[in-house]
């Protein structure tokens, strides 16, 4: 049975999870019209998710996905946490601040998968990391289907060993924080070209495709790249349901594929963003940089007081780099739009095949 | 008039140029099988592309390319070669040789250039820089079809406002040296998924995607992002007709995109290639290597001896992110092979939307 008869889906098309910039407005809209809509709720609490996903099944009654972090939570020392801060504190002192050492460095993985298990998406989608099979089992038996996020083809063989349903083969194009889990950051920055059908080989499983699909055409290169669905999150970035601020949204729309860039500096995982003050600043230092979520933590702070201020020169502007191409209408408008864009382009490019 | 009927091609199937790697048998087994077929002449003198040009037209009457580097002859301070070749010489020393000065750093441009224009291929293509207007008048003048190029939607538009008949738009997973001849590598690093369409939307000639294509499918999906044809180096690097030897030939049948990189250590100028020692020793010093071509004169000879003794460990081992799918059959074959596998993934794709 394909991907999209099993999760009964109209359209190949998933709203790319966007932790702290998705909405339970977004997903649903997605959802209604036909893709499946994903909260990504890495650092959401379990309070969090269970609100998120009630908004969701308020709005609709079709299938969608609450994404989590795999992750555990560190123990930094107290010096690498000082130095960390000392580093940060110009940054934070441009709106009179100091760096402070937060609550907690990220929300519990423990709690957070049994509140999934609790809340029983129709999917339980993941990244950073990979589930035990025993994991997988769980959520089975809950009734989700699962997903595991792959940046290079050991990783999607590695999720298919443990038992996942499907896997979202994630191109180096994608915004937002790479899922890489196995080997090297800078080995991993596979195009979508080329890993997708590297992953649809290697795979007995469907593949979704992420990373730099923008619009209809993306979605049936994706296609026929042998992809059964497609996971697009800088498209449905600038959609009015998304939770980004004014300053977000007016960087995001003068962006181009080469104002992006991928840095560990931000956050202490690789993810790619708009290039500003906050990028260049920690990225000087990037080699100094505590490992994720320690540094994601301590910026935190100044990031949330940049958005109140309406300032992008100290946001995250996570993006892909296919930001260029994204559209800033309703996420029910965007995925019609979608799919009229994919059956075109599928007939076209069969009629002059 | 489409881009096929234009050059009076059956497919949309462009042999890329592989300096070094491609070979007058190869480039007409390509064109002859209703491609076209390319030498990269980068390297080769007029005498060289003479002779290479006349061994195509000798095996076949259809279109082929001649493909240029737009380069200028360095004059490097004898400080910076001595420096360079002190951290060659271990490597050297491997084979018992010492770093010698080589008799030229480049091939004369200008040179090349006027025996292109009277060799009048049907196609003249150009990578690493690019052409005035007045340049590429004299091309057209001489009969020439000309193509750039581009890394970036920049560069793309440079090359169609000096007058391009078309652009090569090479994603980051392509092999060999990167075309980048505006702004900053690392930000002009995207991959082909983003960066075709985007050219596509940004120009009003024919796109040809490059970057990760291995098989009919992504000739497909580069055909449903926009692009009239596809340029394919990595998939023809391993017919028989390539110039590579055994061992380079080994090293692809075994690599996996994870074991690509790309870096400016082995020649001063950005290629992709499979991680080996020569990349390992001379990327440790990356910073201090000198601009292209004078590194990539002062490696040649180690290159060479390497080549020889059959020691892929100090070859430059160029191959794009698909390098796991390329193919050991005769180009002709590969070519039919392609296009049975285009027109069906083509069919699958409008059949499922």
């Amino acid at each position: 049975m394909s991907l999209l008869d099993t999760l009964g889906l109209r359209l190949p098309i998933f709203q790319g999870p966007m932790t702290g910039s998705d909405t339970p407005q977004l997903a649903a809209a997605v959802s209604a019209a036909g893709g499946l809509g994903q909260l990504g709720c890495g650092m959401r609490s379990p309070a969090a998710m269970r609100e998120a996903a009630a908004a969701v099944r308020a709005a609709t009654d079709r299938p969608f996905s609450l994404n989590l972090f795999v992750q555990d939570t560190p123990a930094p020392d107290a010096a690498t946490v000082q130095a960390a801060q000392e580093r940060l504190a110009p940054l934070y002192a441009a709106f009179g601040q100091q760096p402070a050492t937060p609550a907690r460095w990220c929300e519990d993985f423990a709690a957070q998968f049994d509140t999934l298990v609790e809340l029983r998406p129709a999917v339980a989608s993941f990244t950073f990391g990979i589930l035990t099979a025993q994991q997988v089992e769980r959520l089975h038996g809950a009734g989700c289907f699962v997903i595991g996020t792959a940046t290079t083809v050991a990783e999607a063989l590695a999720w298919a060993d443990v038992g996942a349903d499907a896997v979202v083969a994630s191109g180096l194009e994608a915004g937002g924080h790479r899922a890489t889990f196995l080997g090297d950051a800078d080995a991993s920055m596979v195009g979508t070209m080329a890993l997708v059908p590297a992953c649809v080989d290697a795979l007995r499983i469907p593949v979704i495709a992420a990373g730099g699909i923008m619009d209809g055409r993306g979605i049936a290169a994706a296609r026929a790249l042998g992809a059964q669905a497609v996971q697009m999150g800088t498209a449905f970035l600038a959609c009015p349901e998304s939770a980004i601020g004014p300053a977000y949204r007016a960087a995001l729309a003068r962006a181009q594929a080469t104002d992006t860039r991928t840095t560990r500096a931000i956050t202490g995982r690789h993810a790619r963003g708009i290039v500003n003050t906050l990028m260049r600043h920690t990225d000087a230092q990037v080699d100094q940089v505590p490992a994720y979520p320690v540094q994601n933590a301590l910026t935190g702070a100044l990031r949330r007081v940049a958005a109140e201020a309406g300032n992008a020169d100290y946001l995250a502007l996570w993006a892909g780099q296919g930001v260029a191409a994204a559209r800033a209408v309703p996420a029910g408008e965007l995925v019609a739009l979608l799919e009229r864009e994919w059956r075109d382009a599928s007939k076209n490019i069969a009629a002059s095949a």
